[in-house]
């Protein structure tokens, strides 16, 4: 029973690690879809809750169903008091959001009363997924205001899960505007066809590990600098920046550093991120300095890219937007990655559903290359 | 840029994810290795501290390097004062001790100062994995200890790795037959081809995210039960089987009901399991009635097992006397998986390090099996 090895090229790249019918991307034709559904058309028509039930079932609710997922969605906001202790602790820590987030998770899987998944049937795996991902921003913004010395927020079962998740962050319940401004956000960035957390939120799920095991390392996989997705790092440039009229200068310094554009360019998309485009009216619509700014500055670093580097398109990507977006809307600096796993973990707790339910262990191979071993009965 | 895509065997099995020079499994042979060296070999020979060495460096050390890397992992098991208040509250807490030491390391990356890998270099990686790996069996063991409402126990220098650990867990100095005993099952244990945690280190690292979010990653993993290596399962069975007479009827009913018998077969080796011989062989030098009663036992399940599936072998593996041996040298049984992780996060560390070397993303991809989307501008 020689296992045969197959070379395929370096890093999965192209090879087909599961089928799935939750989302993709079309990076040609430049879009990208959740089942049959446009996702920019649905960040600009549907609400957060529609979406997330889209992608747990494969189909937009009818209205009362709507109401219901909204409903039971709120219901299961609120922290369990056993994790108010560890979220207490872990606040204090000198850490970044997400391994804190990560720590409080690895303990809520008991307090939430999972098993390792093997065990339940599909529909308690449905549960628990819905439960995990409901408490995510709750458990954030309890820690983020408790770093602040700020006390939590209990969450407003009247608000929907976007504002609720910002008055929760920020103390205050936020006008319509803001609210919607960070909801388009959030369905923008639910799932984003087979990036490197996903996978490894799925190679997780696919052990029978519960699907808190699964989030948190997916969390690991979402902090790597090469996983793409810090929208503070746009942010920061453009504070470096600061005038308009420095911004083709700041170009040329970056690149001439060797440094890459942040907020420019993907892995996927050739033609425009449609992400930053739906993000830029997004802005718009919030209006104020920081969105003029930013507006003008992406005119001239696009510019800037067009002439530095003509043979190779790097437009906006989501990142450019996102930061300008969140910051508007009150969201500290150092939520904006919290954030993006807020959304994420509703398209990662969707893949761990679907995985588990392929009951396949994801385990490829390695090739050796080291020093040819002799077996113990050889001798050496 | 149309991706092409590759269709490979489910699972990804046979894929070849990343080349290797730490080691393989030879399923065929039956034997697996480290290096050159068949790891029976090493776990017959050498003290885990040089088998250590041989996983970072792709050779043994002499006997200035071993001493020299055995102060230097001694020196940095001592817990810092940082992580003491994380510890004892998560001690505490009802979560299984991975989660727990998830949940510690999470916060551990900062108090150690990790940077994401991909800011550093090869050197600077070796540090932070040594260190990572060096204070896992001192994380646990406090862990363990404050869980049982005994104080940690400060790590004593003079003692090898493996001794230190059981004594910071049981409080005790152990015999030198304990701690060669755990020894041995430390060795065999840190690498075993390309696992599924193992595989889950690696698509963390490969973003770039720090050792730390690579560890705690693999340790979801580990917890799955497909991943397999649950040691107290198979002694949780010899409990419940009881008598050496019952064995027979006890295999009988398990396969009736549709059960795997923990501790037989594996999805490897049709031969037997290298690593089962061997502790079978320590368990012997330890000697006692948990030993014997377990050879019994063996014997018979392995007759019953012929007897009940006659064209597939099943021999006992791993699992199946390294719970003889923990619980024999002194390891409470909550002990026994995270003993697992102790060994194997040395094999995860070397894997990240090479991981972080090739500065490949491993991205692999989905195939899209839901209904057709329709971009925004089709209308729909």
């Amino acid at each position: 029973m020689t296992q045969q090895l197959i070379d395929v090229p370096a890093g999965l790249n192209g090879v087909i690690a599961a089928d799935t019918a939750i989302g993709a991307v079309d990076g040609d034709r430049g879009f990208f879809h959740y089942g049959a559904h446009d996702a920019t058309t649905l960040a600009r028509t549907r609400s957060f809750e529609e979406v997330w039930f889209l992608v747990r079932e494969g189909r937009l609710p009818n209205d009362d169903e709507a109401r219901a997922f909204r409903s039971l969605v709120a219901s299961l906001r609120a922290i369990p008091v056993d994790l108010l202790p560890v979220i207490d602790v872990m606040a204090r820590q000198e850490a970044s959001m997400l391994a804190k987030l990560r720590a409080v998770l690895s303990v809520a899987a008991h307090v939430l009363g999972f098993d390792p998944v093997i065990d339940v049937d599909d529909a308690a795996r449905r549960e628990q997924t819905l439960h995990l991902a409901a408490l995510v921003p709750s458990i954030l913004a309890a820690l983020s205001r408790l770093a602040r010395d700020e006390a939590p927020v209990e969450p407003d079962p009247t608000l929907a899960h976007a504002a609720a998740y910002l008055h929760q962050t920020t103390g205050v319940v936020p006008t319509p505007v803001a609210a919607r401004a960070v909801e388009q956000y959030m369905i923008l960035t639910i799932d984003h066809g087979f990036n490197a957390s996903t996978f490894t939120a799925r190679v997780v799920a696919s052990t029978g590990a519960d699907p808190a095991d699964a989030v948190c390392a997916a969390l690991g996989a979402l902090a790597g600098p090469l996983h793409g997705g810090a929208p503070s790092r746009a942010l920061d440039a453009l504070d470096e920046i600061g005038s308009v009229d420095r911004a083709a200068d700041w170009v040329r310094g970056e690149m001439a550093a060797g440094r890459r554009i942040m907020g420019f360019g993907h892995a996927v998309y050739r033609a425009p991120d449609p992400r930053s485009a739906l993000l830029r009216e997004v802005a718009e619509r919030l209006g104020g300095d920081l969105v003029e700014f930013a507006i003008a500055v992406e005119a001239e670093i696009l510019v800037t890219l067009a002439e530095l580097k003509p043979g190779r398109p790097l437009p906006s990507n989501v990142e450019f937007y996102a930061g300008v977006v969140m910051e508007t809307a009150g969201l500290p600096r150092s939520m904006f990655t919290p954030t993006f796993a807020v959304s994420r973990t509703v398209g990662w707790c969707a893949h761990i559903v679907e995985q588990a339910a392929a009951a396949k262990l994801i385990r490829p191979s390695s090739r050796y290359i080291g020093p040819a071993p002799t077996p113990a009965w050889e001798g050496r």
